[in-house]
């Protein structure tokens, strides 16, 4: 089948190629007409098994261990330090369950962190804080976008972080708690949070870029051969785009919020450095929008560039039949067989009938010079 | 008439076929003039006679029945039970009235029950609230769209629902009900009222999901054949996405409103549950806004790949004609009569021309590749 | 002159009729530079003399006369019945002026009635309060939109209205106030009012009716015949939406102020009726835009449409060009004078000429077909 | 060189027709890095001298005078009558500071005075309140738009107005002034403002009449010949309306704030008055937006149009060329000089190839007519 | 490289000339993941050594002087005078380290400074008032515009500025300060950022006026050469206004709050100054909004154009087409070879045919006179 494709479109050079990108949707199948609170993960299974990984940190210490069992974490809780458990994989809803049960996580809450494809928001529990935020990872060529949900649970003392899969953008962060000077450890739970979002955030600025990168590059092969692959790719870019603005835009809300709410976990003073990633995000806000206009402004002139090359080819063929056409006229008429035509008979009848072509050659080629059609 | 259509859309392979569509607009003419208050239904009569069905439950057991008469509500809603009533088919007034009279409903209240096509509202009148919503199904085909109207009346211990014919997305629900540990049972009316909204507003989600599954096939077709009915499908689809943003827009108003207000009805409990439900009418109405810029770049994409058929088909036309012109004419001009025509008589005047074509022929072969043409 | 246009519409197939629109302003030639207050008509005289009826009722009896003198009002107005004074037709200044004089009315609100072409809008007087409606009167047909101001002014016991010409979509409502048991006839002038209001906005909805059936009609023309005159009734329709949409726009800010602010003249239980005319103005104003999606998509339809068709037709030509071009080329090289041309004297030369013929035919159908171009 | 345009455009009958139009921005040059506060006129020099007159008056009298020394003023100012300073030509910075000096004006006020090219506003310095309106001419030509800035000063008792150039639209206010009764000789300074408003905001509806009038006009070109200069006059009404709006919007901002804030200078009555020029304001702006949305769907009706003409072109040329290639092929192949052509000695060869060409051509138009395409 | 792209565009007359534009996003890869305080440069080093430069002046007297090390700025800081500190170049974090600690400045402003590509702002820290501004260059060619941050922290009696490179708009502001009796030095601190803000706000106006001159150059070019490289200049600046509006939008923000809110380090009577510094701002915003709308008017004529002329081009080619396909078919027939053609023997054969053929070509020529073709 995709063999057969490969071959059609090497004999069409002017395909436009649509990638197949990211859902916009998670099916939700499982869960029409289910009851509120029942736990069931939403989102495929993009992971063997969960993988369980806690940092346990203060300005003396940092310890970080892999567990098998989450019921280590109820000793691990009360020792004062800030303790950071994060799980990759969502698909072991008792896990979930548990952690919700050893942390006082309300029901509702373990659903929003289940039913991925959740709008980025901010919810206050009093005991703690609970946020939802889109990463967003880019691969550089069009249609290479995915999203993976991350959930952040903040509370006294502890901070718990759900992803659908292994490997993220926190590592940076991760080395920064190793160091004994880093602001990570000088300061709590909320912090953490921060360097969680402000991560997050800074991520979207690298796919910013990496889509400024393909958006130059665009521009280039515009230039160069407009019937390829160019307008498949500025399709599939708009697209991403209007994904990406559907993951950051409730996001402006939310960490709105935390700078605005005095919410019972986040400090005054990390408040202070949520407001540098509220400006983060209006900043993508913003250069997205403009990405969108310059991907609709490239649409317009791949659109002018088509249109330009197609009037050259029929100014081309119109040239050629307005000129050929009086003159195979002409030889037709001498190509009559009529027994009387008396030029025919003429000395130089059949070099002024060429005298008479070249002239309405020259003719043709000068009323299009004087029309400045070419 | 239709056969008739079938045989000319058969000789015609490039028609854009338009689906008939569901209408915007109920038809009012019954109305126009007359004073408020009076009952009468607007809309088509979608079921022979009403189905009155009763669902009376609380912690300990549930009893459902299918009423004949409307007058055995009065005494079981005495009976400290959690009572619901819905009514399929609103054409018989009277039945809305004697419910109106039973349950102590304003006359406006029935009046907008009955003038089904309304917007989404919550309107508060103390005893009472009264909501109206826009049940969507979707058949999965552009163009097969259908609404239905859904009115709830929750008091004091009742909860009434009115639709317009038989069939809803309310089974799950009701077999919930059903089982003892199930939340309804262990909640009031209020809950009863959040689990309605829930589902129909999933049913939203269910809806879009079907849309992205049509918007990722007519991508599919938009690469293989150009011509065909993918412009009509698109077309449809943009239809339905303007009506179903009708339905759910004021929605957001509507359950925002119960989220805020402190309705009498309404718990604080519950009140929680709608914050659920508000969440995922603002992510329906993203959702919609993302597909709809989707099916504007799909349809850009169509006009951009027929545009480019197009140039190609006419970029063959130039090239064939471009060549043969030329060569005609050279052919003509030998096939001219004229008594004195040196060439004719020449040894290897046929070869030389056959020589000339040849070159001509290369000559606009190159000229077009030097342009890159082809 | 309009025989001689028919005559050319006769002869062009393809013209895009435009059809001659409501005028948006209404000419204020007269006016300019006057100074306010000064009573001067603004829009044409579309009556011949104005005509006066009273409507005097109360919920013992209804009187109605045609008065001559508006003297005879003065008289009237102490009876303690609720007096509707209607005037159609406005040039008789005179009459307006005295209107004013007997009910106490501002000389800016007089004004305001007779320069026609006012954006709806209520305005409080403490004593009386004004509002400006505008009653929309559609065709049916595409182009066969007029618009005409309705001014009414409420006071104690009393309500004028005061319209450009006769014939209105009150009829009902009159009949409603001479039964007994009618709504009107157990409130006071206040819910005249709110009647008054219904039935405008009512016609609106009706109007939309008619303009829906319209655009169904034009969607099935679309089907059918792509040039002709479709494409001129889409952009009169598209004009007609925007007139409608200036019509009703304002109204929704100030039915809202009837709604919300505390107006001396409107008593509550009427303020609660209001409530159902802001939800259908709400309404009209949302299925003006859900109707200005669907007649833009439309018209991109109809461009689609057309730039199809054109595609099949050049497809054609051009199939038939680059099959007959190669092969009368053949055909010109064998009709060479040439002495010496061996293939001519071949005995079944003719034959193979005619056979590679066939061949070059075949093969260009085969690469047509290979293509999908056909 | 304006010769050889012109020249060119007689030779071109589809040329795009341009109309220099007025500048958006005022050369700022001269001002770039000067300090606030230093009095340099920006704009041109409109007028040779500055040209300064005076009106006087109360219910009493009037008194009108041309002066040529601003001191005068000074001592006209102590009469108790309301002043009306009127100075045409800016160009005399002393001038102006002069009258700064005279009535206490702020340098700021000054400056933004001279520095023409404001955007409309209003500004208090409670001793007097300063107004900045954009007047506008329009010839009736597309094109034929100019701006002139009109800054007005009203303190208590007098009313300062400054023009770039003589001539406005305040001569029927002068003559109003002028006769005993009329409402500006019976109130104070405040109302005069308000008649400045009021005749500049009229102005604008008038334009908008014209503007209308130039739209009906086209609307009946856009019927009768497609290629004319059509969408030129088009392209710059659009860009008038962009114009006119910038001029209008920041009004309704200004206006607004004189009818709600209290300012000193405005007297409760006069306030009333705004409102009125409120609405107009109002008016004036939905109307341009009106305007716009009609002037873009004449856009797309001329691209319709030519697009309709070109497939008509078109098609005509597919009809000529499908029908004449196949038969021109056909007598070709009869043209051949092949010695054995058994058809060409048959007796009624010539009469059987003449009835394959009617029957090719009555194939080729039954064909033709069978798909609707002529 | 580049010289073979110029022989491409050599070949191509009809090429849209695309033209690197800056930058949207600074490249911050050196940051992602950095936590948040440490003080890396983001963007490129655009000088080769930092130059810092110092005024000190009162109403008294003016020293200005060239630093070779930051720290001589501690003594003179106390001097009373206001101090204003310019750095240009950001590359050595050492050095804004250091100033930091001087003037202390807070780690997250500091960070700012650094990290170029800001959106402007303003930010509140007591001590100190932080701006971001962006000043833009504009050369006067389409893709000539390049941006530079400029950081400004005012504390009391000292002014810091932060650039990029060195150059600016300020050399008047500096000439004024040196002069005795000029406004800054009658003030403080405030006036100097006040003078600063107005220079940089005077620019983009300058930039505009710019940009309207290569508007009206265009607007000419659109009308002599469709087919040249206008389109791409029309995509450029419409990139460029893009940018542009990105950089001002909110500018109108920041420069607002200073207006409205109370900033311990802006004086009353300089926050007067910055209400005309906010007309400006929202005058440009403005006028980006009406350039960007004739620039969108530019790009729809531009297409109109090109479509005119195709137009024009290919009705050239059906009537020479249509009026030769019918000659040469007729002179076809005769020159085919039948032994038996009657008209050939017949006298006046030829003529009769020569005058069949001027009757058809009259009769085409008739036909497109009567349809208004030609």
């Amino acid at each position: 089948m995709k063999k057969k494709r490969q071959k059609i479109e090497g004999r069409k050079p002017v395909d436009v190629a649509l990638k197949s990108s990211e859902k916009v949707l998670k099916s939700r199948n499982k869960t029409v007409g289910q009851q509120a609170g029942s736990l069931i993960h939403i989102g495929e299974k993009l992971i063997e098994r969960p993988l369980i990984t806690v940092y346990l940190y203060d300005g003396m210490g940092v310890e970080s261990r892999t567990l098998k069992d989450l019921g280590e974490c109820r000793s691990l809780r009360q020792s004062g330090r800030v303790l950071w458990l994060n799980i990759d994989g969502l698909h072991d809803t008792s896990l979930i369950e548990k952690a919700g049960d050893i942390f006082g996580i309300e029901p509702l809450t373990l659903e929003d962190i289940l039913h991925t494809g959740q709008r980025p928001k901010v919810e206050d529990f009093d005991r703690y804080l609970y946020l939802v935020l889109q990463m967003l990872e880019f691969s550089g060529e069009p249609g290479g976008m995915s999203r993976e949900q991350l959930s952040i649970v903040v509370g006294e003392g502890f901070v718990l972080t759900f992803q659908e899969k292994s490997g993220d953008m926190f590592d940076p962060l991760r080395q920064r708690i190793g160091s004994v000077l880093s602001k990570p450890r000088k300061h709590g739970a909320d912090y953490l949070v921060y360097a969680l979002c402000d991560a997050v955030v800074d991520h979207y600025l690298s796919t910013l870029e990496e889509i400024e990168n393909t958006i130059d590059r665009l521009e280039g092969e515009l230039m160069d051969n407009y019937n390829s692959t160019v307008f498949g790719s500025i399709y599939t870019l708009k697209r991403e785009l209007i994904i990406l603005r559907k993951s950051v835009w409730p996001l402006r809300e939310a960490i709105g919020r935390i700078t605005r709410d005095d919410f019972a976990v986040i400090g005054d003073e990390v408040e202070l450095y949520f407001r540098d990633v509220y400006d983060h995000v209006i900043m993508v806000i913003d250069t997205i929008e403009v990405f969108r206009d310059i991907v609709t402004g490239m649409h317009e002139t791949w659109l002018a560039a088509v249109n330009n090359r197609m009037n050259e080819v029929m100014k081309f063929l119109t040239m050629i039949a307005t000129i050929f056409m009086p003159l195979s006229f002409i030889a037709g008429v001498y190509g009559m067989n009529f027994r009387y035509m008396p030029e025919l008979a003429w000395r130089w009848g059949y070099f002024a009938v060429l005298g008479v072509m070249a002239i309405t050659f020259t003719g043709i080629i000068w009323f299009y010079r004087s029309r400045k059609w070419y």
